[in-house]
């Protein structure tokens, strides 16, 4: 699904073996609510899938030792890296980037940080996994505020739209909203090969008199990039508008980006407790859902949000994907395959340089004096 | 569905006829996108279903006389008030405040104003109305912005939460969101008998620690305010939760209010176009959706919020309700039948009273300065 349109030469990205397009994930074992069982099965699963990719796994060695002499798909592709303790779901990100070295959250960014690895997935701490990747990995030239961005199910020909912010950070700047702009719609050319993505910006409305004050500053940088970043403006877009086919990309703050995706999670769970419920209300009902239960499995893998898994990190100097927590082993195989073939598809040097374009051309018009 | 359990004394409102329990709705003819037809038909739907309701039609009568002539429903139990204009959607709020008298809109909001009726609906153009209301009807004492409240399907027993402000206005200040909560929560405790309704504040994360500061400080209010207001406040809620049993009451800023709103709408539709799809992909799936066709009725019926017709407008000194735009006449019916239901149950002068202790209380306390 990931192409090399941006970016042929350098696939592989620093660090990489382009020359034979192997490629190492750095993977946190630990902090995954089914336990490292899952994580290990997930690790099994994707280098049977893809004979390109290495793990480098992060975790107690004493417990994953004898996980991994299971797997006999892992030998001669996996090595073991040894981190004491874990990161928590309840521990504060700030407190883990003080105090988070010899973790396995740590140790796995660290690997990329080092060049060990081209890219990295943990199921933990999503607060932590950001905090420590900032850390370790450095925000790229023009981004203040790096973005997580996910894949939602859409009516359109790619059967997925991509949302950021969903969470990195609870505000946005106009000048952070062109960035996601920027990011996102690279990132969605190189997943789904759409040489010139659309890209729409979160509103209460499609009339461009609506909305906060600074989504209009927005509106109006994000439409004058549209060469400088390769994408084509739609305008504002509505909640409504996210499984759109109309756009590809759908621009947001944290916050809004983070209430938004858990009010579709929200949602379509909903729809299907209450389909459940009804289809056993009556003995016809459930004889029409056995014969229709191929249909609802069709529905069930389009439409869940969790069978689509990882969100990635944007905006850093290295490809961090975030796996559900509670994802199984094909969850994170899932996560494992997105992260390799973003780090294949050499997406980030070219994302890099529209960031400092953007940037640049942000400070020399310094509108309505925002300099700093 | 609706109680006098604040104000029993009261019941029937300023004008109104509490003797007779008789309820004048005042309703814009104009406006609807199927035309006036289907709220003249809405009208004469809902006078039929309530012996109370009589109803104050506001349009142009050249076009209203034939129309409610042809429902006999309507002999006696409906006038008409003539306006030359109409609203569209495509007016500003700001120009219809300067210049929409005359306007069928404006009319009915004045008769409002006026005590002619106790409850008014209109189809037509949301943030004209809410324009119009604030200018003819003032807001209540305490309340600087006041809030559209519409109502979420859920797996809790009343099957529907409460969400406010979903788009009156993309700001709210702590003080705006502890109005809000005071505004919801009396109108769920007289909407569906429910003594001491939950409230819950929308954030990214329920931990105390995660968010807005402003949402910190909103936290800290609603939560000293649960004698005051009546209800028990549950914390913090998530997009997920929006449809929860644990919360009755959600609140949170008309910007983000919207987009999950919006949002909620695009992934029921989402989930209903792909199932669809799905089920017409074979032969035998046909054939069980046709068994299942019931159950489907009575999804589509729970979790539709098309079906639940009306956004109220609370913290004005009158009862507004904005139905559909596309409401055809069950749906206007169901918005008449809300608005007098509302009207009957004498909530407002309850909930005044509450927002002035609230609005004392925080000026005596004066949080970090905030005094105007």
């Amino acid at each position: 699904m990931i192409s090399d349109q941006d970016h042929p030469a350098h696939a592989g990205g620093p660090g990489g073996s382009p020359e034979t397009g192997q490629v190492q994930i750095s993977v946190d074992a630990m902090g995954s609510d089914l336990g490292p069982a899952a994580v290990v099965a997930g690790c099994a699963l994707s280098v049977r899938n893809n004979p390109h990719v290495h793990i480098i796994l992060h975790g107690d060695t004493a417990v994953l030792e004898p996980l991994v002499a299971r797997q006999p798909a892992l030998t001669g592709r996996c090595v073991l890296r040894h981190a004491e303790r874990t990161v928590t779901m309840e521990d504060k990100p700030s407190h883990v980037m003080r105090h988070g070295k010899g973790t396995s959250m740590w140790s796995t960014i660290e690997a990329l940080s080092l060049g060990d690895a081209q890219a990295a997935v943990s199921c933990g701490n999503t607060g932590a996994l950001m905090a420590v990747s900032m850390l370790l990995l450095r925000r790229m030239e023009g981004v203040s505020r790096p973005a997580i961005a996910c894949l939602w199910p859409s009516l359109g020909k790619h059967r997925f739209n991509t949302m950021l912010d969903v969470g990195a950070d609870v505000k946005a700047e106009p000048q952070d909203l062109l960035a996601y702009a920027i990011m996102g719609t690279t990132y969605f050319r190189n997943g789904f090969n759409e040489a010139r993505p659309r890209v729409g910006l979160l509103n209460v409305g499609t009339e461009e008199h609506k909305g906060r004050a600074e989504s209009k500053i927005a509106f109006d940088l994000i439409a004058r990039h549209q060469e400088t970043g390769r994408y084509e403006f739609v305008g504002f877009v509505e909640g409504s508008d996210i499984p759109s086919p109309r756009v590809d990309v759908i621009v947001t703050d944290g916050f809004t980006g983070n209430i938004a995706l858990k009010t579709g999670e929200g949602t379509a769970k909903l729809v299907g407790d209450v389909l459940r419920e009804s289809l056993r209300s009556s003995f016809i009902s459930m004889l029409g859902a056995l014969l229709s239960r191929r249909a609802f499995e069709l529905v069930s893998a389009r439409v869940d949000p969790r069978r689509v898994n990882g969100g990635v990190f944007l905006g850093l100097n290295g490809t961090v994907v975030k796996s559900h927590g509670s994802a199984d082993a094909t969850g994170v195989a899932a996560a494992i395959a997105l992260a390799a073939k973003l780090a294949q598809s050499g997406y980030q040097g070219r994302m890099a340089e529209r960031l400092v374009i953007a940037a640049q051309a942000a400070q020399e018009s310094e509108p309505e004096g925002e300099s700093e």
